[in-house]
């Protein structure tokens, strides 16, 4: 049987089904780069392949600080899974939550029914985390969500609203302070993205306010940005930075956060940073069900809760249960886990879903081999940093490559040859897109009370 | 003094203020067109505006349906308010949401402040309302707004979703089953759009449903839909409806709206409708601030809650106060209000401006006089009707005129290109573009209640 709901009624089988239900059934839990992925290299492969996750389409999330700065909207980096795999007739798209994984009944628990599996492959990432303060995510958002990033972008706009109609200048430049915790290509892309906000496409829009004055303070624990990049990119990434008016902050921590503030340190001198924006980009933390997938297979869980997974990416004494992605810890070649980005999951996904496929066939498969691609970073228009290896550049040519790369991902699974046009646009216009303030506003939007008698 | 807080705290004066404090300062309250076209009309004249909305952005109202239906984003059919008016130096935009008007004061009251002015222009248009059942307002959201538009997107893709997932076939048509309430504009480019949807863009995306087999049902309440346009004109636009298998339901009146069910009658007939995505495109009422305006000033409401106006669109007794748009009822040629639609507000907004600047040229102006620009609805891809007056067409040439027309405005202020891009693409690809759900789910997402032992 292929699909249980809770109360125990199945699936009416349709032709579609009986026939898939005598192919090898492939779970698939997540639609990220991992997941999405190894479903496309399942497809026409004489399996049944489903596909489970709480959102309906893939985010590509590199790009998600650009929907925070209101340069893109999220349609035009999110493709419905659906439309994904359309054509992909033996595989199915379940949109639900999954909350336990049963590796002895060969089962998948959601909020609101269960699915049987012939092979698992687990892949639904992580999320930000905040290092056990979970009272300052409703101050500083993180960014992994298309809500987050919509968050963020309010938070950022409304900011400049505030200032514009504040008249304490102590509370205007409380507004226009954004503090940005965590340079790794987050911190960085986003942090640089302000600048370019502020410095160009914000500047002339406003009539109280010089959005030139505006502070934007990127705090970072270890002793340079981008700390997993090569020395050299990092200083030149760092360079780009104070240009666009960015004040980087090395080997500093933050010790608090609170509504409109927070205390960051540095070899124990504290200081307190008044700001109204307060963004988080430091932490992340594997998905809940690898704790779950630890518990019931007694796989070895990392501190950030990742599972520590055989060198063919399965789960020691599951060879039937594979994790990828964000949530896999992979030992390579002796020097730590592989880190947790899109090319990875993506080279894991098609390695775990040929590996499948041989099995099937009854072939071995290599332990998996990860082909390092190089790290590319965004600082602002016209500047990146590049590290392709042995190639190590910065500047324009860097960033046309990063444009290059990542309008190719884009096209290849949806034709979002729509973000290629909105990038041209605004390279030649500098005008920027979808600056729209959403959801629900604060009030009073400008603070009434230190004043009041 | 220009600007006041509720604490007392005055603007400190910059360059430009002092500058233009010297000029007459003209408020515009509602970024919608009536007060844009205003602004707009205004900037240049040796006079001070400030607009005032408590969004910041102008959003183009005519494509909502086409968000809710997920084909364009939000960003698509909105601009920012600043940007629209970045060139204008004399030109403030102030995000402030407006509670009362003081004429005796000359006066704006905000929930966080007020402002002063010598001329008020009071746009602040009209909202969906449910007449007197502000309980249906959760069940069948309506369309006035983004969020509203996201709300509506949300309701439809997850229906599918769940339809896909349940296994009770009565349950699935229920999920399967568009209730749309109020055949005006909307109401029928919403059916069309759902019709679409169902018939060519999701058709091959599901695996468990077909989504040809979803019902779209239409109610309203007269004996046409397009019920102010030509009769000729309604008949086509129903008959296009039809060929997309909109089931219309004329001379019927929704009584009851309940979770998953409405109530219609016609001639005394009751008929339940079970349906999960019942949306609303029926009742509208002008927007609060007319009522506020006449306690203040005298001015008479129509049962809609409309100002009645001069024929100069000022408030009778205070000729330095203007109502335009949605929130005006403008007595015409004898015949009637003018309706509110988009050419009327922007009609009224060029010509109050024109009439303030001559004032203060001291020259008089004429009363104001509606250029009836005709109608057009879009029913589905190449099917629209139009009313140009002595002309009246329907089918490719009318969907082109549309097309046209909204493009034309969608450039106008904004270069929204993208726009343009995105219709051509979806139009020779038949693929559509952002079917994101976004926000909260619901849970369960399929009832599992009513097969429970």
């Amino acid at each position: 049987m292929f699909f249980v709901r809770k109360d125990g009624y199945s699936l009416e089988m349709t032709e579609i089904e009986t026939k898939s239900d005598e192919l090898h059934h492939i779970v698939i839990l997540g639609g990220g780069f991992g997941g999405l992925y190894a479903a496309k290299m399942l497809s026409g492969g004489k399996v049944k392949v489903t596909i489970i996750d709480k959102r309906n389409f893939h985010l590509f999330q590199p790009l998600l600080y650009q929907v925070a700065a209101g340069w893109l909207s999220p349609g035009d980096i999110a493709s419905p899974l659906r439309v994904v795999l359309t054509d992909d007739k033996d595989t199915y798209v379940l949109k639900a939550e999954v909350t336990d994984i049963l590796p002895q009944e060969k089962k998948v628990i959601f909020r609101d029914g269960e699915i049987t599996y012939d092979t698992l492959i687990v892949a639904t990432g992580s999320h930000h985390h905040y290092f056990g303060h979970d009272d300052w995510a409703n101050i500083a958002p993180g960014l992994k969500t298309v809500e987050d990033a919509l968050e963020m972008r309010r938070k950022i706009l409304l900011s400049f609203e505030a200032a514009e109609r504040e008249t304490d200048p102590e509370k205007q430049q409380e507004w226009m302070t954004f503090l940005i915790i965590g340079a790794g290509p987050t911190g960085v892309e986003l942090a640089g993205t302000i600048g370019e906000l502020t410095r160009t496409t914000l500047k002339s829009d406003f009539r109280n306010i010089n959005t030139e004055n505006a502070k934007i303070i990127l705090v970072e624990g270890l002793n340079h940005v981008l700390p997993t990049y090569p020395p050299e990119l990092s200083e030149k990434a760092e360079k780009s930075l104070k240009k666009l008016g960015v004040n980087v902050r090395l080997n500093t921590m933050v010790t608090n956060i609170e509504p409109n503030k927070a205390t960051i340190s540095k070899n124990g001198d504290s200081e307190v940073i008044q700001s109204r924006t307060i963004l988080w980009t430091a932490g992340v933390k594997a998905s809940a069900l690898g704790k779950a997938l630890a518990t019931h297979t007694g796989a070895k869980l990392d501190k950030s809760e990742r599972v520590i997974v055989n060198s063919d990416l399965s789960v020691p004494g599951y060879s039937n249960i594979f994790v990828i992605g964000d949530l896999a810890h992979l030992s390579y070649q002796g020097s730590g886990p592989l880190p947790g980005v899109a090319p990875v999951a993506m080279q894991e996904g098609k390695y775990v879903a040929k590996l499948i496929l041989n099995r099937i066939k009854g072939k071995d498969t290599d332990p998996f081999k990860y082909k390092e691609k190089g790290n590319l970073a965004v600082i602002g228009t016209n500047s990146a940093v590049a590290d392709l290896g042995s190639l190590k550049f910065s500047g324009f040519i860097a960033w046309l490559t990063w444009a290059f790369v990542h309008i190719r991902y884009l096209i290849e699974f949806d034709s979002k040859v729509v973000v290629l046009f909105k990038w041209a646009w605004s390279y030649f216009t500098r005008k920027r897109g979808v600056r729209l303030i959403t959801g629900e506003d604060p009030f009073p939007l400008i603070d009434t009370k230190k004043n009041e008698k």
